[in-house]
């Protein structure tokens, strides 16, 4: 393997900063060496008090300030697709940089490393999280386990994710739930066919159902959210020579935050009159919160200096933990969140860059 | 693990024959000792000459006779669902044999060897098969290996194959096509479902054409064979929140022996017009040939002796080997079929019985 990675320098170019990070992996599960460095890069800021929490690092000022802002971020990614170390494509303003993590997230935490250096004196006190393992099974995520396990770390008036937004302000987030429909039947040797029931035959009524649904389109505090109702999955039969006897469908439906996940279930449940329905998983939405006034004040900010309008988010995200904490939550990042996951990942240096200023600005007061 | 079982003994009671040959474990693969046991047995009756060929076992009587008659065995198994050793149920004409192949087809093979070893001058020569690997992919089929790489040992005028019946004969079997029918899509995460094309959904017309397909019934030669045209599998997605980019439905198609695997490919390409087609596995169907002299005299011996009355086979069985040599053959046995692989599957003894005599005074031509 390679050496051992340089110390990150926070203080320098921010989007050397981001292609430094990525070229660190941190698949899930295996974020130790860079929690490290972030964790020793920012204890050697004066300004800030600084926890290590597993693989999460939370770092603070302590200034007395009336209102804290929590600004947060994972460090993990998807597994790397060859698509390591980050290659530059372009110049000047058409700057790219192309690789695993650079669109989510590490173009939005070399953000925070960067702004967290810098601000020592922010009008709110700032509490910057980078945490672990967002992109697998909920229950192991890093943010969730903070909240869980040390809530003083992560607790504030209003926070940000900096989770990849193309630069603009998305507010609130759809819920998401997924189920099962089971079709049943009765096994018989194929050759005899006529002695048993086809589930996957009888199937076909379901995903005529999810074939002719019409999504919704739901207006929430102004945000226009566009749902979504999916087979993600089918499977039936145990041999080449077997009449299934069970079908199983398995739908996601991805539900306005105007709607509780009992709502969604309860839709969910009408829309398959007649069938099995099981809950597998279930997470409620956000709603946007823009309404509140650091929300707000931060949207206008981000309107001016990058011309990003608020909208909505449609994957979910961690903003909904804190919206279940009931502290209002928006994602503000750089890269296009459709990028994200792909091979061909990468972020435009430039949205790097405005995110920085505008992010700083708002938190320097100087705007 | 127990002692090394006795040898079997061909000349007293069939039934204990059978129950001793169901009470060797002989799984598909596992065959070695059970042929071991089958060739001592066979090579102490003077009047057959015996070859071994891998965990098959041939032995034919060589009196020079004007015509041959092929009676072949498989002596292996599906797994054992905890139903060995075999139970005995019943007394008198109600005694039932409970177990692991009593039905498919041990209580077939005990007959095989009883009457191998009593038949010391029957009017036709006999050659007898036992074989192995009968229940797994057909490349590894035991007949298949001797009709490849020793074709005079199963050479003959016709063939009887002692599968279960229930004591009747039954002709020809239907041909077997398996597809896979291939439904594209486009994937998407599916918090954004509206980017991508739902393979899933896409699926409902191909289950729909299969839930209206209906199948139809054939006269071949005199009998009537029904078809089935079933999905036996169905798979789609990769993940809980991606919309699939490839739903897959496999299709197995029992159709009537009067057709070619090439009529029932076309069948099924037309049934599924416009979704890409790819056949995976197709064996040709056996024509009854029950217009065979032998055959039919054979059929009227079984009709008086045990009073079943031909008819199709559903299940595709190795008669359809036999059948591509230009061999005619049939399938008589005891036990039900439709108890083959079952965790119940048992067998009459009274069909064991039967199937003994019957097949007994037709080689010795005492009727």
């Amino acid at each position: 393997m390679s050496a051992a990675p340089a110390p990150l320098d926070l203080t320098g170019d921010v989007v050397a900063l981001a292609r430094a990070l990525c070229d660190v992996p941190s698949v899930s599960g295996d974020e130790t060496l860079l929690a490290d460095l972030v964790e020793s890069a920012l204890r050697a800021v004066p300004h800030l008090a600084v926890d290590r929490h597993g693989d999460a690092v939370v770092a603070r000022t302590e200034l007395g300030r009336a209102q804290r802002v929590v600004v947060a971020g994972h460090i993990d990614t998807v597994p790397i697709a060859d698509n390591l170390p980050v290659r530059v494509v372009g110049e000047g303003i058409h700057r790219e940089l192309w690789g695993r993590g650079t669109v989510d997230m590490k173009g939005g935490v070399a953000v925070q490393l960067s702004v967290a250096a810098e601000l020592s004196d922010p009008v709110r006190d700032v509490t910057w999280v980078f945490y672990d393992h967002e992109e697998v099974a909920s229950d192991l995520n890093g943010l969730g386990r903070l909240v869980r396990e040390a809530p003083h770390l992560v607790a504030g008036d209003f926070a940000v994710l900096c989770e990849p937004t193309a630069a603009g302000i998305e507010g609130g987030c759809n819920g998401t739930l997924r189920v099962e429909v089971r079709v049943p039947g009765e096994a018989a040797h194929s050759a005899r066919s006529w002695n048993g029931v086809n589930a996957v035959h009888g199937a076909h009524e379901v995903l005529a159902r999810l074939a002719s649904y019409e999504a919704r389109s739901v207006d929430v505090d102004g945000l226009v959210y566009r749902e979504g109702m999916n087979a993600v999955g089918i499977r039936g039969g145990i041999a080449g020579n077997v009449v299934p006897d069970e079908c199983v469908v398995t739908v996601n439906y991805r539900f306005a935050p105007s709607l509780t996940p009992a709502d969604a279930e309860a839709h969910v449940r009408d829309l398959f009159t007649g069938f099995e329905v099981t809950v597998t998983d279930a997470a409620p939405g956000a709603r946007p919160g823009l309404d509140a006034p650091l929300a707000a004040e931060f949207a206008d900010t981000v309107l001016a200096l990058t011309g990003g309008a608020p909208a909505p988010k449609y994957g979910w995200t961690d903003v909904a933990r804190f919206a279940e904490l009931g502290v209002p939550a928006v994602n503000f990042g750089p890269g296009d969140p459709l990028l994200a996951h792909k091979d061909d990942e990468h972020c435009p240096a430039s949205e790097i860059e405005i995110c920085r200023s505008a992010l700083a600005a708002w938190l320097r007061g100087t705007r």
